[in-house]
């Protein structure tokens, strides 16, 4: 059975409310576009004004057409709309595109005739409001009022986007189409008040014509539907590639703990992706620019890159943009120099070096043809970038003709770096497979990208989440010794203490734990204990009664009242000779992360955190842990950085895991849940909980 | 009187040597393109084996010759090259461009070729070798092989560029005209053996036609002059943006302090142009969009942008980009408010909003005109970037028109983000004086580098620099004692210590001292003293003789015999509760710095630090020394963060303009400084230098 989405990209009939017969006008612009584009089904203009449009009867009413269409696509203002989209849910259609503006995105009025739209609907599927449609490349069906449709020739190929603003659709249809990269599917979500990004990523991955998939991302609706999306399209093997806005949106989050001023919600993209496989693009050109390298069904699988070049200062510029994501650009072993010096022509040229720079010699198509052919196939490299200069302009194809040749030796990207203006030779070369690109930071990220596709695998997580029941009477903010009780019910350590009232207590609990000791306020409300003098170490059993006293005086002194006089403190072995790191949950409307960061001034001012994207199916692996760990740029502190003996890192990591299952099992009941500070001790000697704070629900 | 500079640039007659009649080869290209593009003056070929170049008579050998030409351009290879440098130096010619590769940048061979070209030159000037010539586009006088002069009409404007690839030229040459983007002129330096990119930036300081200067740089041969000449740019208000080859470059220095392992020569670079009020281009694609933006004669006074749209997803892109360099786009004041409401037509658009978001209403003329006179006059925004959607594709004039006529109305800049691929609408707002870009990160950067030149100011230290002795007999590597004597005799305070020799020696300084001391080896060849055990904290007069003999016997073993079993000491006062830092010099071929970070592992893992160059003439300002402190990411440590006591930056100020002080007055003679840690005490208890470092000539 066709779904309505099919029939939404590929429709046999389409009425189109509120058609003008003005071409020039946005009202015009659909049929104009359909007919130039050459849609082959049925075509009904509804607009009571009007007699006919373009050669095509027009209808009053939609009562009056003919037949129920397909789809509906309406070019009415906003109250309209939802008039028509009533009437078109009565008859039947399928599905309905509604180009208006006036919804949500202009406040509250807006708001309340977005809802009356979606109750217009009613089983009809509806796509926007507020988009500008939708374009099936494949099969050269255009419902889209988009001025980028005036190209004579729409850009086919095997990337299928889908983006949540209506002008960014235009956009990247018109500069896919000027760089010759070619697109399938081109739909714009827009308001999303019934399909959404998720919808077709799902039928994007079920499109035979669609091998890759760009987003432009403005919000994630359903973040668990987008999840599972994403997931099933790196099962079958079709990368995804996103742009989202948002890099510097203020997203200060009102929590208790640190975790969230740390955890800005891009961050949780950023985490959703990378747990998804998603690859994000970090600049609206490289969007197009990685789908075009991911659609070139060649594979990197290393970090090595060779340069051929018929311009040294572009060859540097490479070279320099590769060095800056980490990949190398090393010299030819001794048989690629061999081979290579075997092709010298007598000028005084050096070509047993990298970038290969044959300026003067490259203007000869063999010898062209031989070096990429030895570069190809060195094992030395795992790809091959060709600069293309500005004796190109001349010559067009003399490089673009070489490497075509070349392309099937070897399942190796190869990738083009166009120095000069030249979008005809970089046409020429996106056409027969080659990525080109005009920017070598876009080439960077391109490779990276590539890479990543093939390193990336889904989190298989043997830990099995245990479930554990909360202690009856749990609720809301707990105090620290409640906190960690519930990190050490799933396994976490936490420092040896005693909860006490006297004095008497106090010390009794000082002796008992020997060495010296920290005394505590024990609060549910007071977060930061030391800011109001709730805080004192290095105490002995002799000293504690005596600090406790001038602690009650301290503290009530510094909250002035706006607290209970504290009456129950702890008594806590004192750590020494740790490294302190913060281990938080960080929650927010995408989901629930694990946020790691070293402890102290250094995660805040310094932002060196980690974050790992919290599956509802599994823990995280030790894997996973451990490689968040080794994301912190201090990680050399926990690995015997400057004779620093080397941390238990292994319980670290088992920590780690420990605290994901603990927030996976609670999921729904835990609001928030910090370790602050967490002790990772010298090698064999464990970790502590010293701190923490837990908020249930 | 006419100086070879000029005649190179602007040459009455001609000499081409080695040129061929075939106008698709290299040696060809000059005279076709000195046709093409209308060369007024006398043009002489030079080639023994042909009669006649492209209907002029072509002469044997130089000899031959009618007359002295102003300028020869040579197409033969290194060797033959090297000979007719010679001949053309004899006969009197001006300065000659040499196309030839071969020389230094293929290693030892090519070095001593490039040695007897110099010497071949004697008194006439050379440009390149391995060179692509260079373009005069003022006056239509193209001396150059490049491809890129296929091209049928040069981009004619007010940028002068400076390149030392000769490629480059060509891609700058080519991605300026096809952006509408005017050049005044355009010169490969390339290899440098005697003209070099600061010779030309004096030139184009002088050139009228020449407002901006954007250079692309791979390495800076004269600092000295390159900084002058940057300077002089600077005080005319002819701005410099250079790009800068060389980001990921290992760079990895050989010093004995860490500053050096900090201090990466690109960083050098970066100080250098900060310096001088150079502004640096991130990306290539960013060094003629920057120069374009520059060229445009408006002033960007302050950093709060409104955004005029036609196309609402990307006002979204151009505001996301905006609010990562820093820049607001604040909502519009009452009064501005009012204004745009009252253009309101009836649809359901919401003006009062930034972005302002006119996707239906902008369609109208007069309505946009309206929107940006009120936005550019408002006193709520400092410049107005406009955002050109889809529909301008349709109706190119549009937009185009609308801005044009509101230009006049103020300073303030206007530029254009161009959503679809529409090179024809940028190159005619460019060609109105709107900077428009394809890239809203390049946008972004330009607004950045428009009010950075606005900011700029050079130093004027007010500090004299106090030129002070050196003590007799100090060279090479100092130890500890001495290094902090002479920090002191700068004025820069130093812990409290005596040198001591015997256990007798120890107890009575640890009894002088007070308060808990700390004992050191005294070595001028151990620089990571705690690493072999030689500092030992928290001693008092009772136990400082029995560590003092472990100390002996635990450095010894440590260094293994490789240094003297230690003979001296230093007993210290013990600092407490400063924050520490690293304040050194750092220098390398490009001229000397000063570097401060945050001390401990954080400056060495984090990069916490900052780095200013200095000045020969001048020691940092105070101002600069406080924006100095104020750059390190960790400055809210000194400055009160989470209740901590305030630190004495007024000190630290004071310590960082001595330290510049003596690095200057002793310049030539220091090899190194540093101190390391430098205690930063709370407010009115100072600084002091607690350990440091210094290597004399």
């Amino acid at each position: 059975m066709t779904t309505a989405i099919q029939k939404l990209l590929r429709p046999q009939s389409v009425a189109v409310i509120g058609a003008s017969s003005d071409p020039a006008k946005t009202a015009g612009r659909p049929i104009a576009y359909l007919q130039k584009h050459g849609f082959g089904g049925r075509l009904f203009p509804v607009n009571p004004k009007i007699e006919s449009v373009a050669g095509l009867k027009c209808y009053a009413r939609i009562s009056d057409l003919p037949e129920v269409p397909d789809v509906a696509i309406l070019l009415l203002g906003a109250e309209r709309s939802i008039q028509a989209v009533r009437e078109l849910s009565e008859l039947g259609v399928a599905a309905a595109i509604v180009l208006a503006s006036g919804f949500a995105e202009t406040g509250e009025e807006g708001q309340s005739r977005q809802e009356a739209l979606i109750k217009a609907a009613g089983s009809m599927r509806l796509l926007g409001p507020n988009t500008i449609g939708l374009v099936n490349l494949t099969d050269g069906i255009v419902l889209s009022a988009t001025g980028a449709l005036e190209m004579e020739h729409l850009p086919q190929g095997n990337i299928g986007v889908v983006s949540q603003s209506g002008g960014i659709l235009g956009s990247l249809l018109s500069r896919a189409g000027s760089k010759g990269i070619g697109l399938s599917k081109l739909i714009s979500t827009s308001n999303e008040v019934d399909l959404e990004v998720a919808d077709f990523i799902e039928e994007l991955i079920d499109d035979e014509a669609t091998q890759v998939i760009a987003l432009y991302i403005e919000t994630i609706r359903n973040p668990h539907q987008f999840r599972q999306a994403a997931l099933k399209a790196a099962a079958k093997g079709k990368p995804i590639v996103a742009f989202k806005i948002g890099k510097s949106e203020a997203g200060a989050l009102a929590a208790v703990s640190h975790t969230g001023a740390l955890a800005g919600s891009d961050r949780m993209y950023e985490a959703l992706f990378k747990h998804t496989g998603v690859i994000r693009a970090e600049t609206f050109s490289d969007l197009l620019d990685i789908a075009m390298s991911l659609s070139s069904h060649k594979k990197l699988m290393g970090q090595r890159v060779a340069i051929l070049t018929s311009t040294g200062g572009a060859g540097t510029l490479v070279s320099d943009s590769l060095g800056v994501v980490g990949f190398e650009t090393p010299a030819p072993d001794q048989n690629t120099a061999k081979a290579l010096r075997a092709l010298q022509t007598g000028d005084e040229a050096v070509l047993d070096r990298n970038p290969i720079d044959v300026t003067l010699a490259g203007l000869q198509p063999d010898l062209l043809r031989a070096a990429i052919k030895i570069l190809l196939l060195s094992p030395s490299y795992d790809a091959l970038v060709i600069v293309v200069g500005s004796s190109s302009l001349a010559m067009p194809e003399l490089m673009a003709g070489a490497i075509r040749d070349c392309l099937p030796l070897s399942d190796k990207p190869i990738l083009a770096y166009i120095s000069p203006h030249a979008p005809h030779v970089a046409s020429l070369l996106v056409g027969s497979g080659v990525p080109s690109f005009a920017s070598s930071e876009s080439l960077a990220a391109s490779l990276v990208a590539m890479h990543r596709v093939q390193q990336w695998s889904p989190q298989t997580s043997e830990s099995q989440v245990v479930h554990k029941t909360l202690p009856m009477g749990l609720h809301g903010n707990l105090n620290e010794f409640d906190s960690k009780a519930l990190f050490a019910q799933f396994g976490i350590p936490c420092t040896k203490e005693f909860k006490v009232k006297t004095a008497e207590e106090a010390r009794e609990a000082a002796s008992k734990l020997k060495g010296p000791v920290v005394l505590k306020i024990l609060s549910s409300t007071i977060v930061h204990k030391s800011d109001v003098g709730g805080v004192a170490v290095g105490l002995d059993a002799q000293s504690i009664a005596d600090r406790m006293a001038n602690m009650v005086t301290e503290v009530s002194a510094k909250t002035r009242g706006a607290q209970d006089t504290p009456k129950e403190f702890l008594v806590q072995e004192m750590v020494h000779g740790g490294v302190e790191l913060i281990l938080g949950l960080h929650k927010d409307n995408l989901g629930s992360a694990l946020l790691l960061g070293m402890g102290g001034v250094t995660a805040e001012l310094l932002k060196d955190t980690s974050m790992r994207f919290l599956s509802p199916e599994h823990a995280l692996s030790p894997e996973e842990a451990l490689a968040m760990v080794k994301d912190l740029k201090t990680w050399p502190l926990l690995n015997g950085y400057r004779g620093r003996p080397l941390c238990d890192v292994p319980a670290l990591v088992k920590a780690i895991v420990s605290f994901s299952q603990m927030a996976i099992s609670l999921e729904g009941q835990l609001n928030e849940a910090e370790i602050n500070p967490l002790f990772v001790m010298p090698l064999g000697q464990g970790v502590l909980a010293a701190d923490g704070v837990v908020v249930l629900e």
